[in-house]
């Protein structure tokens, strides 16, 4: 049983089932290699299929090399702190922006998550909001193609446009793909809506149909499922999509890192310590229950969230990657010495996103639309 | 049969059973008697109990005597042009303003009928926001005192506090008031969230809690329905309410003068001519089939028409209005003659009208907020 909506992700994740499920495409080789005639190199995130499906990312390079420029979108809907999880499609995200010398409208759904969770007030996200962005800002995004919109404050420029999405979507079709009933709010009803804005609005600013890539994790796909068919209809072209996989939460390889519990979330702003002391508590490990064992038989990196953790962000190199995952198998790496590899790799992170965190606390103005 | 809401008025309109299905009070002798000591005169609209129905007026004025001044508020979704039912309204709107010496925010939701008539643009709404503001601005409303507020222009003011309102208002609750299913679309949802913002938005602008009153035609009492069981968990005042009755259409006193037919309708920009013949042509008559019938039996006042537009609109004059009823039903006043008397009336208005909605070509912008 897999359950994967933009607000719940329950269950094993089987990423090759979802690809049939949703009716995307996965990364096939010969994408790749079409991919790299233009970025020179790829980005581990690609060659190890953590960005593993797409929509339409032929169509998109297509009119790239017809000289019709993309523009990027994606997001983040400011309901808490910035943990690792949330950092996996942004960094592919800044790639591509590099490589493709794109710009990137970065959205801030700022009353998604207050309509969803009860307790949430527009207060709160103000606070996430402009906490957020430093995060955001910490990972180089270029300044000057970088665009920040957030709902509330943009609603000038996207409430207008969202009504015409959301004349073309019916309840029915919200309820089948959300999993939304007659309980649900007229807000979680009404948002995808304000979702689908961004990957048009350069177009409607700009005055000419601008294809638009949407990098972003799996579970947000169902907003675009539902707008790529409304999107076309007001003139404009069906975004592409490239999708993640979720960083593993620390208590396992099931489901996704996420903020509900403070165990299992490495935020961007923990300290040295305080990172040392989650992974070794609570990184759930492939290793076997006693030293001996372990010496033995070897661990399964396969299910080591410590290993994953470097395959997915911290250790880009596959030959340093491939031999930690061979000497875990062997069992002549310990658990104890992958987290230290991991500790190591994660704070040495956070050491310098901290310091650009603080940077960018003067740069925010510049990025806001 | 009768079926009343913002989008449909269907089958006789049984008004005493509107106020035992809606919950709303009637407007009282004693509650007239109230409103007299501070307006020192009363509107025909309130003694002729066109204006029938109200909610929580006795409180405005409870708070209106400890020197909490109200504000108005009132509407136009700006998808035709104005004909003469849609006056009724907004001229006593105007009466109250100048009585009470209070502000106006008159709201023009554009995106309510684009989302509600399937080939409506907001390209249309656009063009008709433009003209309809004409028609207000020259009914008279006071421009240090009235502020127009457009949906789609204003939504860095409204979409924030919409979306609060929203989050509690349930699919079942627009379900059942309005008729809505499955197959409604994600904006006729949504919408009524926006139209709850203005009864306190200028409790937010203001930052202190300001009483509101709506006067509006009764069909669209069922966004209030919802919206003050919403208000008030937001921190806001309830607001108060004042209802009127439907200007019936030229063809018949049931239901009510819409643009659905040109036939049934006067324009606010029709010709002197125009009027006539449609007066002449179409207006529903109380008389009798031949003129000597009419004379031995007399007309019926109450279901002709022409007597109607005269005793909701043109003829304040109680002892006029008066006689011309006891002559129709007489039978000494015969249906051409009365008819004559109101096409007389309605192109002295709009005489006056068209030159007062030429002048506010100059004042638009003074209004908008």
């Amino acid at each position: 049983m897999q359950k994967i909506t933009p607000w719940e992700v329950e269950g094993d994740i089987d990423y090759s089932k979802l690809v049939k499920e949703f009716g995307t495409s996965p990364i096939s080789d010969p994408l790749l290699k079409r991919i790299k005639k233009h970025t020179k190199d790829l980005h581990f995130m690609l060659t190890r299929k953590i960005f593993f499906s797409h929509r339409d990312f032929n169509w998109l390079l297509d009119e790239y090399e017809k000289n019709n420029k993309f523009f990027l979108y994606t997001g983040r809907a400011p309901s808490g702190d910035i943990h690792l999880g949330h950092l996996v499609p942004w960094i592919f995200t800044k790639w591509l922006q590099d490589k493709f010398n794109v710009e990137l409208l970065f959205q801030f759904p700022d009353e998604e998550k207050v309509v969803f969770k009860k307790d949430l007030t527009f207060e709160d996200t103000e606070k996430f909001t402009k906490e957020n962005m430093l995060d955001i800002i910490a990972l180089g995004f270029n300044p000057k193609k970088t665009k920040f919109i957030i709902d509330t404050k943009h609603a000038n420029l996207m409430y207008k446009p969202a009504m015409q999405v959301a004349k073309k979507i019916t309840f029915s079709t919200v309820k089948a793909t959300f999993g939304l009933n007659n309980q649900s709010n007229l807000g979680q009803i009404f948002y995808t809506s304000m979702q689908a804005v961004p990957a048009f609005l350069p177009s409607i600013l700009k005055k000419k149909n601008i294809p638009c890539l949407i990098p972003l994790a799996i579970d947000q796909d169902a907003h675009f499922r539902v707008s790529r068919d409304v999107i076309p209809k007001l003139g404009y072209y069906k975004p592409a999509i490239i999708h993640s996989m979720f960083l593993p939460s620390l208590l396992g390889p099931k489901g996704k890192m996420s903020s509900s519990s403070e165990q299992d979330t490495i935020y961007t702003t923990d300290s040295p310590s305080t990172v040392e002391s989650k992974i070794k508590k609570y990184a759930f490990s492939g290793g076997k229950p006693t030293l001996e064992e372990h010496r033995k038989k070897g661990g399964n990196p396969d299910i080591d969230v410590s290993f994953q953790y470097l395959r997915m962000l911290f250790e880009p190199d596959d030959k340093k990657l491939s031999k930690i995952y061979n000497d875990y198998k062997s069992g002549s790496l310990l658990t104890s010495e992958l987290k230290e590899i991991l500790i190591k790799k994660v704070n040495t992170f956070l050491k310098k996103h901290q310091q650009k965190r603080e940077l960018a606390k003067k740069q925010v103005n510049k990025f806001i639309l």
